[in-house]
C-alpha cells in the first residue's frame, strides 16, 4: 500500500457512455491502490468548474474515443499534467501541438486495437482461399450441394499466397497470426527492411509484384495524403484473376471506382470492411455484387474487444504507478506515418 | 544411393484421377532413390495381370480415395506386403480385417487432413463471435452501413467462450488454433483427461455444461453408431441464445429436425459443412433460413490441400527406406473411435 500523497493524480476524459462501454468497474478498481482516480465519472468537457478542479489536480489522463482536444487552454489548466493514456487507436484527434509541445507522453491502445483487425482478417483469408462465402452462396441458391472443385479447381490454403500491403501494428498481427498456417506470406512496405520482414514471417518484395502475385491482397497501410488512392486502377489492373481483395483499413486508400469495374468483369472477389462513404449510397454496385461482402466496419474493436483496449491502458497507468517506462509510447513522429 | 535390390518396392493403388489430383509427379520423384517406385501408373483394381504382377512385388502400397478393399484374396497375391500407406483421411472403407490378421502396418494422413477442417472452424468461430456474416446480410439487404452494436451488442473475440466436442485430430488442432486467440476454450470427450486438455490449451468439462455456456459450439467427435444424433433435442434445447453451432464432422452426429427448428426461432446460427444427406432436398428450411450457413463439404482437404496429405504419405515412405518407424500409425483399435 503506497502512501496516498505520494500516489499520481488520474482522471478519465471521454463521453459518459464510452467511459460505461469501454470501463467496466472491475477494471477501474484495479487502479487502486498504486493510483488515486480522482472520480469515476468521466470528464465530458473541460469547461466546467468540475472539470477544471479535477484537470488542476490530473497527473495522468485516460482519455477515449470523443475526447475533447486538448489545446493550450486545457493544459494550461492542468499544470500537473504529464501522461495522456489513450483507450484506443489513433490520437489523432484530441492529442496536438499543444501536447508535444509541453512534452507530455502519450500512450496508445493501438496494439490492443490492431487485433480483432488482425483477426477479421484472417478468418477472411483462409475463407477467401477456398471460395467457402461463394460455394455456400451457391448452395443457398440452388438448393442442391455442388462439387466444390467443379466451381473452383484451384481453391485451398496451402502454398497461396498472401500479400500483406503495409507492416503497421494490424499488419504484423496478421502475418503473425498467418505463421500458424501453410501459407506463403509477402509484405510490401516502404519502411520495412528484408530481415524485419523474414523475422515476422513474410517476405519482403515491391508492392507491383505484391499485388500481381498474390491470391489474398490485404490492406492495412495508414490514410494519409500520400496513400490515397494508392491501390489505384493500374494496380488494381494488376490483381490476379480469381484473387480476392481485402480492406479494413481506409476507403481512401483505393479508387472505388476501378475496384468496382474489375469486380465487375467477374473475376475479382473483394471484402470491404471500410468504403469511402462509410456508409455507400443506395445504388452503390457494390451491394449487389455477388463477388463482393461489405461489412460494417466491424472488424475493429467492438463490444467484448473494447475491454482489451482498456485493459492495455489500464496496464499503462500501473506501469506509471510503478515508475516504469510506458509500453505502448506514441511519438510526435509517429503520427505522420500511423491512423 | 542405395543398391536398387535392397529397396523396398513401392505401387500406388487408387482410381488414376484420383492420383493425378493428389500426387503430382514431383512428388513421386521424391520417393528416389531410396524407394523403387514400381510404377506411376496407380492400380485401379486388384485382378488384371498387371495388377498381380505389381502386388506380387509391392513392400509398400499407396492408397488413395477409391482404393478397392484388401480382402484376403488381393492380399494372398501380395506375399510381400508389410506397410499400407494412405493418403487420405479414413481408411475405413478400403483396410479391414484381413489386414490385421496379415499384421500389416497401416499409417493414414489423417493428422494432414485434420488441417483444413481447423482451419475453416477457426475462420468461422471469429466471424460467429462478431456477427459478421449476419451482419454483411444485413448490409446488403439494407443497403446502408449500420452500427454492429445495435444489431450484436454482446459480439466480440475478446473472452468469449468456444466449445469443441471432441478432442479428435481435428479437434486438437483447433484447440492448437486457438492459442494465438483471447477466447476461452472448453472441450468435452470422454476419452481425455483434464491434465491432456490443460496441456492442448482448453479446459475439460461435460458435454452439458459445455454445450450450455459456450459462445460457439463446434464439433468434432467420429461418426459411430455410439455417437449417432449425440446433439439430440435435449442438447439442442440447451444451446445459449445467440450462440453459433459449427458441424464439419458428420450431419449423423445430429438431429437435424431438431436443429432446424431451434434455428427457426431465431436465436440460434449454424454453420453446416455436412448434412444428412449431404445435399439437403430442395425444399430444406436450411436453405432458406438467413440464420444458416450451408457449405458443399468445404472444409476438408481440396484443391491445394490434397499436396499436403500426398507430402504426409510421402515422408512415411522415406521413413520406411530409412528403417525408421511410421509417424501416424493407425490400430486396429482405432477404427472404433475414430471417423
Amino acid at each position: 500500500m503506497s502512501d496516498p500523497s505520494s500516489r499520481l493524480n488520474i482522471a478519465l476524459a471521454m463521453p459518459q457512455d464510452v467511459a460505461r462501454r469501454v470501463f467496466p468497474a472491475r477494471l477501474l478498481e484495479r487502479l487502486e491502490p498504486g493510483l488515486n482516480l480522482l472520480s469515476t465519472e468521466p470528464l465530458q468537457e473541460f469547461d466546467s468548474p468540475r472539470s477544471r478542479s479535477l484537470l488542476a489536480r490530473a497527473d495522468i489522463l485516460i482519455t477515449g474515443w470523443g475526447c475533447p482536444q486538448l489545446d493550450e487552454t486545457v493544459l494550461n489548466a492542468a499544470p500537473n499534467l504529464r501522461y495522456i493514456l489513450h483507450a484506443a487507436g489513433s490520437a489523432k484527434h484530441h492529442v496536438g501541438q499543444a501536447c508535444w509541445d509541453r512534452g507530455l507522453q502519450v500512450s496508445t491502445a493501438a496494439e490492443a486495437n490492431a487485433v480483432p483487425v488482425a483477426e477479421y482478417t484472417v478468418a477472411m483469408i483462409l475463407l477467401a482461399n477456398k471460395n467457402v462465402l461463394q460455394l455456400a452462396r451457391i448452395v443457398h441458391t440452388l438448393h442442391s450441394a455442388v462439387e466444390p472443385e467443379d466451381y473452383y479447381p484451384q481453391l485451398g490454403n496451402f502454398r497461396k499466397r498472401v500479400g500483406i500491403i503495409g507492416a503497421s501494428k494490424i499488419g504484423r498481427h496478421v502475418i503473425r497470426l498467418l505463421r500458424s498456417y501453410d501459407l506463403e506470406v509477402v509484405v510490401a512496405d516502404p519502411y520495412l527492411d528484408p530481415e524485419e520482414a523474414i523475422e515476422l514471417g513474410a517476405e519482403l518484395v515491391g508492392l507491383d509484384e505484391l499485388v500481381a502475385s498474390s491470391d489474398v491482397v490485404s490492406l492495412h497501410a495508414p490514410s494519409l495524403p500520400s496513400t490515397r488512392h494508392m491501390i489505384d486502377a493500374r494496380q488494381i489492373a494488376r490483381l490476379r484473376p480469381g484473387a480476392t481483395f481485402i480492406n479494413t483499413a481506409r476507403g481512401e486508400l483505393v479508387d472505388q471506382d476501378a475496384l468496382l469495374r474489375r469486380i465487375e468483369q467477374g473475376d475479382l472477389y473483394a471484402v470491404l470492411d471500410v468504403t469511402t462513404p462509410w456508409s455507400l449510397p443506395t445504388d452503390s454496385g457494390f451491394y449487389v455484387n455477388p463477388n463482393v461482402l461489405l461489412t460494417p466496419h466491424v472488424a475493429g474493436s467492438l463490444g467484448s474487444e473494447l475491454e482489451r483496449m482498456a485493459a492495455s491502458t489500464v496496464e499503462e497507468a500501473l506501469r506509471l504507478s510503478r515508475g516504469e517506462a510506458l509500453r505502448f509510447p506514441l511519438r510526435a513522429a509517429d503520427l505522420a506515418f500511423t491512423a
